[in-house]
């Protein structure tokens, strides 16, 4: 297949646009993502999107952005894999591309949450849990997570104290992203008052949700050349793989298998080790899970993922930078639209736009998407080569 | 990109599945186009579904269906594109294989409509539909598509019962086809008599809803010998073309731009034209839409569609045989599993095994499934050659 690059990018702010519609927004990332890569229109358009039926009232988001945005008599579709829907709108557009279907492709992950039209947004999120076999217990995402904190935090022997550099670090970043949600720094001793949610998860262990959009624009890598300032990403890795629905079914609940084997096939296809990733745009919906990320795509022993917090080696200076422009934690947690800010700020990154967060000489960047309580995971890897 | 063969085809029967649910529908079909196919495994899923976040309170099915088939650790996804979800799945394992991504894919389309967790059925279908500009103003599907025929009879002359024969023919063929929902026939004096629903559609113009769900396993064409009286089903052609959501955009409500630009690609790739097309089945989501894709897709002059039921031209002895199993009519219509039950039958008339409504020779089939009201159109053509 070929090789594919990302020609541009978009985003908008994450926060709680009761002015902006789901169309507003998502088109608003489109066109910003068309507009950075100097084209007016491309061949094929993939939407991530996750809640826009139960909260807008709204399905077949492929047509009705390609409408908005002018996209029409083209392939337009959505992809749908929970809070994975981002990277999975990204990977559709990849495939378009590498394959030589088309030689344009937008990937757009989209999500409205505030000002429903329906459901209940807990319950709407609940929908990317097993209905029959975990909702139907009456169990929330929240939930989920906090059984699986626990767990971890009995196996291992930390307090809950020690995930706090997680946040700390995701939200002093976010303060220099004029994209994140949450632009303000946390104290430790802020993070142990906060509020309790569901022991051991408190308020801030959890990622804020959020209306927001983010949008990039793939081509043949042949087709575009490094400029002074602006170098060529390409995409050098993506894989997708599953795992059980629910948590209950796996054999080790605090193993993400489907992050494990989906990072061990993108090192791979890169021909790059986990010592050679620069910046990782990692899925921290929860404290929890960034541990758990980091121990699966080998960047630390089991159990032990929460240590490179305490060492400070997960900040921009460290040996392995994550949440740089805020992570879901701070930068906010759009649910479908969370696997392309992930792209679109390792994107900024690789070319250096990062800003205050601006990891010296980022040339390898990895994101990882995760669908439910680890059901769906999809990783990529983009590199300056 | 690679050719690509369907190795393996299943499929449930349509009905009122009180007793069976999304899983049990979506994994009956699954494993038994597994099972057609001789395999026990794929390395990638792609699931066409519109409605099971608001009926099923169900995400994710991906990973769900792949958990229940027992596909674990492999690229699992949902395709959402209204009523052309499940053309949708089809096109992403066929580009997934085509491109040389997996060697194995399978397709599933799966509707669960009855026994509700959620939303009624009607609201849920209007998600279809542009929720700011058209279910706003209180239209339903039936609603849009009964001022589309109004216009049409306006324009063309055409009396309400000039489209009986697209009802007759359709329930003629469900009788022969045990997947079929309603297997009895009808007359024109039964269909003249029918209920109106929303003038002029009446009740046997209309589709009837159904919990169903069609599968098939696709690997690439030199995977797979020809065997007697079993030849190999090649996907020929693949284009999924959008048009405005909302109907009253486009410059002429009664041409389905998507429908002729998706058919002339397909055309194209395949290397025939509308006279060597054997078999077609279309979507019939009601009569209006037989006459407005036959048009279309060049097999009627403009306004002329109808004169194809009156003429016998679209019976399985026909010119252009239509719905040879069914269709949407009677067989049935599980929104986001229909386009794969369209696909499910050109292979069994391809391969021969259409029983009592076998077109003689059929050797060129094309499907087309079409999402709104006309807003996502997806045309394949599948060949022996």
């Amino acid at each position: 297949m070929r090789q594919v690059a990302i020609l541009g990018i978009g985003q908008t702010v994450v926060g709680e646009h009761w002015d902006r519609s789901l169309r507003e927004i998502g088109g608003q990332a489109a066109l910003a993502a068309l507009q950075d890569a100097g084209l007016d229109h491309v061949q094929a358009l993939y939407v991530g999107n996750m809640l826009s039926p139960l909260v807008s009232g709204q399905n077949q988001l492929g047509a009705f952005f390609g409408d908005w945005i002018g996209i029409w008599h083209k392939e337009a579709v959505k992809l749908e894999a929970a809070c994975g829907s981002g990277a999975a709108a990204f990977r559709a557009a990849l495939m378009a591309v590498a394959s030589g279907d088309v030689d344009t492709a937008l990937a757009l992950g989209v999500e409205k949450m505030t000002d429903k039209a329906g459901h209940d947004v807990t319950a709407a999120l609940a929908t990317a849990a097993d209905a029959d076999y975990e909702v139907e217990q009456g169990v929330s995402f929240v939930g989920l997570n906090a059984l699986i904190m626990q767990r971890y935090m009995h196996e291992y022997g930390w307090k809950h104290g020690d995930f706090a550099a997680f946040s700390i670090n995701a939200h002093a970043n976010a303060v220099h992203n004029p994209f994140a949600r949450l632009r303000e720094k946390i104290t430790l001793e802020r993070f142990e008052k906060s509020a309790m949610i569901a022991t051991p998860i408190n308020l801030l262990d959890a990622s804020p949700i959020g209306d927001g959009a983010a949008a990039a624009v793939l081509v043949p890598a042949d087709k575009v050349k490094s400029a002074p300032g602006k170098p060529r990403i390409l995409v050098s890795a993506s894989a997708a793989m599953t795992d059980t629905m629910a948590v209950h079914s796996r054999k080790d609940p605090l193993f993400l298998t489907a992050a494990h084997d989906s990072a061990r096939r993108c090192y791979e296809m890169a021909g790059v080790t986990p010592d050679e990733i620069d910046v990782f745009e990692l899925h921290d919906a929860f404290s929890i899970m960034s541990a758990l990320s980091l121990e699966a795509c080998g960047f630390a022993e089991r159990g032990q993922g929460v240590r490179l917090g305490l060492e400070d080696a997960i900040t921009i200076h460290g040996r392995i930078p994550i949440c740089t422009r805020g992570g879901l934690k701070a930068r906010g947690h759009p649910v479908g639209a969370t696997g392309m800010y992930q792209i679109v700020e390792v994107a900024q990154q690789l070319r250096g736009e990062a800003g205050r967060t601006q990891v010296q000489g980022a040339a390898v960047g990895m994101t990882q998407n995760i669908g439910g309580s680890g059901a769906s995971i999809l990783t990529h890897i983009l590199t300056t080569k």
